[in-house]
């Protein structure tokens, strides 16, 4: 009878410590699944900053572009007052970097605030969905915005072929770098965009 | 006896019935089934059909857009010779509409031959995060040429305004009708590629 209780109580006892182990275990699942979520948050976050930086970075360089000098066309000094205003593809950059801040700006807050919160960052496939359809079209409209002043940029250094134009960089450099500057934020925005969007495809693929 | 024998074999009949009839719900299910997969099909394959003719235009037109005439400028007659390979955006839109055009054929090719051996279009997730890659990098390579074409074609249109240039497109209407339908050709294919892309991405988040 002796013998049979010590068996049963050793048997309660490893039913006991394998309980526990299967309780630690779990523990470390729940952790090592959270810390993999907040690593995905926290790449998130860091793409919606660097976003918004690169395009602030556009805008304030393209808004600040601007200068006044003389240029040479045949003999002639023809006085050349240089601003972003001037191009509609310029104004174009301006207008949609502004949208891209403000959406960058937007998720940021809404990440953050579920970041202390300490609720996941994307809570449904609705929200994801929208969040994918808002980063791929601001990033089309980057790649768009980019290129469009990139080909009027392009038209100005290397001047108008078909006629025998000059090239405009030389006497408003400021103008080209400040440009040249607030154009490769532009495509850098647009490269963050798309990541940010193939993050939100990965989710949605895999829940 | 006989009762019994009856009852049971009315219980027979009843099974029997029931059956056929789960048969034939498993059959027009099965259909139903079946014409979904085969309408997202067609719709895949009208994409890129679509899409080909689009990019075969826009292709032609860029590269059928030359013109001679001759423009006044400050008085003086000056003779202009206008082609696509005088502006490197336009340039850029050829080769872009030709990768276009190269990756549309091969993909409905594949389709095609996918439908006529009746297997689904698209066999695996592999495959899908494949193509929906591909629409993706061509939707912004065509939506980045449209744009830097009709950045130049603006300033074409309306000249520079930081020098007093007249507008080139009064000498130069051919041409400058030609490389619209272009970059609307262009426009739409990046639609259309967007769409399929859509359309995978939605696959992925189903499967």
């Amino acid at each position: 009878m002796v013998g049979s209780r010590k068996t049963t109580s050793v048997d309660e006892e490893v039913a006991e410590v394998g309980k526990v182990v299967v309780e630690i275990n779990g523990t470390m699942n729940e952790a090592g699944a959270r810390g993999l979520l907040r690593k995905g948050d926290v790449a998130q976050v860091c793409l919606r900053v660097m976003c918004m930086a690169a395009s602030v970075t556009a805008l304030s360089f393209m808004v600040t572009a601007r200068e006044a000098s003389t240029v040479s066309i045949y003999g002639f000094q023809l006085p050349v007052n240089s601003k972003w205003s001037f191009a509609d593809s310029y104004e174009y950059l301006v207008g949609v970097s502004a949208a891209v801040v403000a959406h960058s700006l937007l998720q940021l807050l809404i990440n953050v605030s579920r970041l202390l919160r300490k609720s996941p960052l994307i809570p449904s496939r609705n929200h994801a969905w929208l969040t994918y359809a808002g980063d791929q079209v601001f990033a089309y409209a980057m790649i768009s915005a980019g290129s469009a002043a990139s080909g009027v940029s392009n038209l100005n250094r290397t001047g108008i072929r078909h006629t025998a134009l000059p090239d405009f960089c030389k006497p408003l450099h400021i103008f080209c770098d400040h440009v040249a500057i607030s154009i490769a934020c532009t495509f850098l925005s647009c490269l963050l965009l798309a990541m940010s969007a193939i993050q939100n495809a990965i989710w949605l693929s895999n829940n």
